[in-house]
């Protein structure tokens, strides 16, 4: 009986280690693009990857402490926001009139909440404000003037224009129109003008999912358009059974492809692993439809995937099994 | 050899016969609710019933004349949208301002090609300005004054604010704000506050699908709410290899679900059909979910679905093999 017992105890000690041993963590991206070892020198190499570290460290601190896998979406992306660096709330590239607007967007897979903001122009963290959206209002949705007053009386942190514009989104917006008017297309020494977003999918230790993107869209954008990164399904999904979707690339695409929420379907319905389907829509249907960017993806037992079939990547990751890495080019793991 | 010859004409006779046999029409809403006979006289019925005939007709006449399924979507749409009756363009419902912000989009199957405006104030035609936005721009979405000023400049008609606001919608938004204060509830007196929307699905005689999907949003929504109308794979979904959706119901719930593109999901990756589909969307995933709402489909054959789980939906369809109806009651076919 004694032994009976101990094997019972020991037993019930293996389903309690089982049972605790969820696996967490989160993935990043910064954007995808043209982004290669010859373009790219090692100081700004250095400075890009100072940039994720840093936001990968935010996010995981987050998770280590038990926090939930929105709260380390929005901790990740918060540091990215602030990071000129990249196409988001301080790092934001213009829009045709030479102003900022701003899209970002949230959704928690455990019971599929969402909230979004596009054309913000006021709110340091646009990531911040659509949570609100989701937390503090009846809508999943809100725009431009409506989402900055909302943002604004919800206590959200306001910026003066001066702050998101640089000199060098300046710069880049005239070289564009400048290539636009003379070339009719500036590919080539603007490649990655339709480009540039952050985004993170997270797991927590509950074992809830949870994404969330933000950006400045694109360079030279029209006045008011919405990209696919404020849009739940295209830019960001998130879905307990299946998987945490952020994506970036030239957001027309991903609205058509429904992509965020296709990886997810294909999951659910065709039995598909993240990686399969994740590889699925990006280097089959998006490539097919001749459109380029890259998502990251993670499923609830830990599993990533981070497809692009751009040249490059902005991509970082850090697991509680001891997984991590920092990474921008092909071919890295 | 005669004989031979004979029976491969008829034989190709048969085949040319098949192939011309393409079954073609649409379908359409205008709004899902508490649309029940006791609650509605006959002689409202009767207006709504001349409203969706009317409509029915002008995008019936478009598939008839071999026009393609979006032209047929956007004749049946105008018309409502001219329609003070119901809850797009002129019938449009007010925030809570009192102001008109009105949303639409329109896409194809052939090519997943897709427009979207969300929140334009001026468009006699939303459902123009989406599809400008389509064919004319590089975007697949725009919002607001960007969205507006775009429609102009590619010649749409506008109107003056005066002829979006009507008496009625003033009074029902006095009518629901008044409750929301006193009562802190409206749904007893104003049970389809949070409903209203006009929309299509159509297959033309090439075998083509198109969906479009135009509304007003919900009474008392917050300024710059952006519904599921607009809202490609929520609202609206249209492809080729599964079937043609428009969506109306409380929006939040359809942008969180994916909801059009989650029907066209289940019959890709699960082999349902277009009514099993359809109806599990709206009975089991929307209704578990507390949403309450409806949609129209149509498959690549023509098969139709309309479920909703509201006591009513003004629905009507025609297909060129005679099936026609207008309805509005709950078990009507």
């Amino acid at each position: 009986m004694k032994k009976h017992l101990s094997l019972l105890t020991i037993s019930l000690l293996c389903l309690i280690t089982v049972a605790n041993s969820q696996t967490y963590g989160l993935v990043l991206h910064g954007g995808a693009g043209t982004i290669t070892k010859a373009g790219l020198s090692k100081e700004r190499q250095n400075v890009y990857e100072t940039g994720l570290q840093k936001a990968l460290d935010a996010g995981y601190f987050v998770l280590d402490e038990g926090g939930n896998a929105e709260d380390a979406v929005i901790a990740a992306i918060r540091i990215l926001e602030d990071d000129s660096n990249f196409n988001s709330a301080r790092g934001s590239v213009l829009n045709a009139n030479g102003a900022v607007e701003m899209d970002a967007s949230i959704m928690k897979g455990v019971d599929l909440n969402a909230g979004a903001v596009a054309g913000v122009t006021t709110v340091r963290h646009p990531i911040e404000a659509a949570t609100k959206v989701m937390l503090s209002s009846p809508h999943v949705m809100m725009s431009n003037a409506g989402a900055d007053l909302f943002a604004k009386e919800q206590g959200l942190e306001i910026m003066p224009t001066s702050y998101f514009i640089t000199k060098g989104s300046q710069a880049t917006l005239k070289g564009v129109q400048d290539r636009l008017k003379e070339q009719g297309s500036v590919e080539s020494e603007y490649p990655d003008w339709k480009f540039g977003t952050v985004g993170v999918a997270a797991l927590d230790k509950q074992g809830n999912l949870a994404a969330g993107t933000s950006t400045g869209g694109m360079t030279n954008k029209m006045h008011n358009r919405i990209g696919d990164s404020p849009i739940i399904g295209a830019g960001t999904y998130a879905n307990n059974k299946t998987c945490a979707v952020s994506c970036t690339g030239h957001g027309e695409y991903f609205i058509r492809l429904n992509l965020a929420h296709e990886v997810s379907a294909l999951m659910l319905y065709k039995g598909y692993d993240v990686e399969k389907a994740a590889s699925f829509m990006i280097h089959k249907s998006l490539s097919d439809m001749g459109g380029s960017g890259g998502l990251v993806a993670m499923d609830r037992k830990g599993h990533i995937s981070m497809p692009f079939n751009t040249p490059g990547m902005f991509r970082a990751y850090q697991m509680s099994d001891g997984r991590k890495s920092v990474l921008m080019f092909k071919d890295e793991e």
